[in-house]
């Protein structure tokens, strides 16, 4: 399989990204190829550990800033990595797309550039939540006006993506609400939660509340785009807060800098815990092809983990499972 | 002023609830009078600590619990504490009503028996978040399905709130939203943007983002019902998922365990200041009479603060602010 690359893409720099494609590397066999978008001296620079598996380079030119508006991407920066990255996987000369880069670009590009799956009525972007059973959290920013037929495609498309890239057969989806009861939430909620049980392939949990997030139900978690971005702007506001919060706290006190000095490594554990990087990035579900955007600060083992899960994205036709389970609805099959 | 008070409510008990009255009495004068709904029994066996000033009490039966339904409350419970309370508002024998009791019971009696000032279209609930300016978030639950017209008024109702309650003169008040641009957000935010902008009465900051909740910058956040309840039990729960997740992290290790000890006076100091218990609890704006609900397990502190809350709102002629500035509206005149 031929992999996409963005390398220019990212907070960091291509430096950290290259780690991370070289680190990933070693999980493919010389039957696969990267292909590396971006400035070829960049990329020669920042070659420091080996890639073990053939790539080629792509060269692209004007790439996107982290601070772009998506519009001011897609109509001033068509050359960029980000832009003929994924040009490759719409051709089919790639088989997947990764970008830590602007992640408002990366939808514009991919919605332009490789089109809606037949059915879809809008990409959903997933993230996983690194808390419980890491549950994929859909959408997180994509679609801000929802219908509940979209939630209802959320809570298919999640599911799929799941038992994709993950060991689970069946699993399990809760629609997040204000209540648990069936008859809580907004008319739109309760029309998706009525879509979402018709469908006997989705394992429905039914409605979950904001504190669900840090409990062990589900495996997807359906939102709108805009609960999902604030939930999401909330939870790393919360994180720097206490950081921050924590740490004035502590070098106000002799004895409370020793202590926790002392229960420095217990804690950086159990915080390691709470981390992105093992989560392989952000996919976009509903393009037709497989996009995925890693944190703007990722680092190269975040890199690493979202390149994996491409492979397995690959590996398991994933954009062609979602073609079909839309297919058999629009000729109204019976799930 | 006569403070109309549920001793019932809440799940600590009325012994918490007694003994917040009785420190919220020091704070009034012998022209005051505090009623007490509840039984009379468990009233006088938990009066421990002296009420400086007048009170009543008014029997009540067959009270609200917990997990009660607003709507088995509604129609099985009409002589429970919370009904009856809001009953003596309603028939203007008291000035506001307090309830750490359930909050949907009390939400569903209020709009019952108190009605809706004339112009508002939904009561909104709102919560001090303990954090930065400790805005007010409104609304938290009372309203799911969400219009433009509601945002915008919870926007004016919030900002009269924080006139009356603190000595800011000018509130700031921001709208939540998935961008800081004028441009970001659905279809409903973008419309009440535009409505909210036009009244020069409130100080608007425009859009915030999830994150806002730990800056400092606005006093009045504005969302609908759906996102505030998800916000509140989404912070919640991580607040309980660290402390769970820290105390289990520690105790697996002695060294961590020493040094949370020698840490444990200012960590405690930094948490206590993200204690709700210093806010005056959860007031319901739009209805016609001061109705608080204080948190289900609001200690005596807590009880306090929301009586010394509704102290505020009558000496300020709360109810009689939001009536002109919806009159006002509905007269044509610009604000």
């Amino acid at each position: 399989m031929k992999i996409v690359i963005d390398v220019m893409g990212g907070d960091v720099g291509p430096e950290v990204t290259m780690q991370g494609i070289a680190q990933a590397s070693s999980s493919f066999t010389n039957n696969d190829e990267f292909i590396l978008v971006g400035n070829s001296d960049e990329i020669k620079k920042n070659l420091k550990s080996k890639i073990s598996i053939p790539y080629t380079i792509v060269e692209s030119e004007n790439d996107v800033e982290m601070h772009d508006s998506p519009s001011k991407a897609l109509f001033e920066k068509p050359n960029s990595s980000i832009a003929k990255g994924l040009q490759l996987v719409a051709d089919k000369k790639g088989d997947a797309f990764f970008s830590a880069g602007n992640t408002g670009a990366v939808l514009a590009f991919s919605i332009k550039l490789l089109g809606r799956i037949k059915g879809v009525l809008r990409p959903a972007l997933g993230t996983i939540f690194p808390i419980g059973r890491h549950p994929l959290v859909l959408d997180v920013g994509a679609t801000v006006d929802i219908k509940p037929e979209m939630l209802y495609q959320f809570a298919l498309m999640g599911s799929e993506y799941v038992k994709s890239t993950r060991d689970i057969e069946s699993p399990l989806v809760g629609l997040l609400s204000v209540g648990e009861e069936d008859s809580k939430g907004s008319v739109i909620l309760k029309k998706a939660f009525e879509l979402i049980s018709q469908n006997k392939s989705i394992n429905f949990l039914g409605n979950i509340e904001g504190d669900d997030f840090f409990t062990d139900k589900v495996d997807v978690i359906v939102c709108d785009g805009f609960m999902g971005n604030v939930i999401l702007k909330f939870g790393e506001g919360i994180v720097k807060f206490l950081k921050n919060g924590l740490k004035e706290t502590v070098s106000s006190s002799l004895m409370a800098k020793m202590g926790m000095g002392l229960a420095y490594p217990s804690l950086k554990k159990f915080f390691k815990k709470l981390s992105y990087d093992e989560y392989g990035g952000a996919p976009l579900l509903g393009v037709n092809g497989i996009s995925i955007v890693g944190h703007g600060k990722s680092n190269a083992r975040a890199v690493e983990s979202a390149i994996l899960n491409a492979k397995k994205l690959v590996e398991h036709n994933f954009v062609q499972h979602i073609k079909e389970s839309f297919e058999k609805r629009s000729n109204g099959e019976k799930d």
